[in-house]
């Protein structure tokens, strides 16, 4: 399905102007023709609409709520070489994150972040967002060290490390205590060094495996992220 | 956790040669020193090892066995345009994808695959196997079209769609055939046709959707697979 979000002007009682960009979309990339269905979100609603001739859509009838998500997941990402961040921003915003928290742990090799960076990472996690119709753009905190972390008091504190036990295990503790707050770490390519271990033992963490196989560092986080959201959404943790 | 996969003759009793590659990506990449941990994969056995001095892995104690996955997973995904069929078998393999079928649907805009197209997926899966230290290399099929895809007599069938029912309630169905192979089906960058829609459900195939949010292509697949793996195994189903 196709969805496009839409400023206020753009509508027009049951009718939408798309802009020249939204156009180019429909038409030439997802080759879409008059009469084809796309839904347009405008204003927080969304809309089921039909392509009635070149750069209009007409809205049909609106579309449910979107949910919220069944957990607020917060991640502590270590930094990454290169550009590996930008993709975190960019995979774990569409998997479903709600803020993220850059950390330095002992083996990150990058140890600062340029104004330049977070600025670029700010519009990614915007775009992402648009893209996969998220309800809110996540916030990018400022970079901090792992022995800084303090878990709040209604989360439950996921460190992602190979052969701990699965993180369904994990999740047994969210049920205990009944909070829809979600804190996850992920080390760099090199994983979380014993120290880094320690300091988030001491905060209230707790490890927890995806299984076999190892993640890169890119992907560990948004793979988490849905699998927690799909654990909790299996077992009707959809806060009401 | 570090692991490197080594050939036979890198190993003499219980010290392990490395290569140079393998030198300079635990020095200078991982920043690991002598007397850290490191894994050893070599002739289908894992070792715990650690670091004697530059370019020796003494192997302390064979690590436990990989277990299996808890489904085999058979991805059919549409041909991406440029090169995100290679995201794809890179991130899905390590999300646990067991075999590749690249397919044709109504929207897809690219429809054909190269040789040299071929032959670069096959090298990307093997690379991301070894990465995630997977079992086996997924093989990457022939292409075919939607309308050509015969769902395994004991095979579960789901295509991606949005605003259907989570894939937990797919997965029961699973429970009842109480079988370990899943048929995924994930569309273009446009999505899957009404026309592709109704060749798969003549097939047998069921739609589910992983929640609210819309994945780009490039990840659904993987993210749909984590996600499969991850219900399985908190409900039990890894097979024995």
């Amino acid at each position: 399905m196709i969805r496009l979000v839409c400023e206020d002007d753009q509508r027009h009682g049951d009718l939408v102007l798309l802009n020249d960009d939204q156009q180019h979309y429909l038409g030439r990339v997802m080759r879409r023709n008059k009469g084809d269905s796309v839904e347009i979100k405008v204003a927080q609603e969304v809309f089921e609409g039909q392509l009635t001739e070149s750069g209009t859509v007409r809205l049909l009838r609106p579309l449910p709520a979107v949910l919220p998500l069944a957990a607020d997941i917060a991640l502590y990402q270590s930094l990454l070489k290169q550009d590996h961040f930008s993709e975190v921003v960019e995979r774990a915003t569409e998997a479903g994150v709600a803020e993220f928290f850059p950390i330095v742990t002992e083996r990150s090799q990058v140890r600062s972040i340029s104004p330049n960076k977070m600025q670029r990472w700010t519009t990614i996690a915007k775009e992402a967002t648009e893209q996969c119709l998220g309800a809110k753009v996540p916030k990018i905190h400022a970079l901090q060290t792992v022995q800084a972390i303090a878990l709040p008091a209604d989360a439950v504190g996921i460190m992602l490390d190979p052969y701990s036990p699965l993180i369904s295990e994990a999740l047994l503790v969210q049920t205990v205590q009944q909070t829809h707050r979600i804190a996850l770490v992920v080390g760099p390519e090199g994983g979380l060094a014993p120290s880094d271990k320690e300091a988030l033992t001491s905060a209230g963490f707790i490890s927890a495996s995806l299984g076999n196989h190892v993640f890169r560092a890119e992907n560990a986080g948004a793979f988490a992220t849905v699998t927690i959201l799909a654990l909790l959404n299996a077992r009707g943790g959809i806060r009401g």
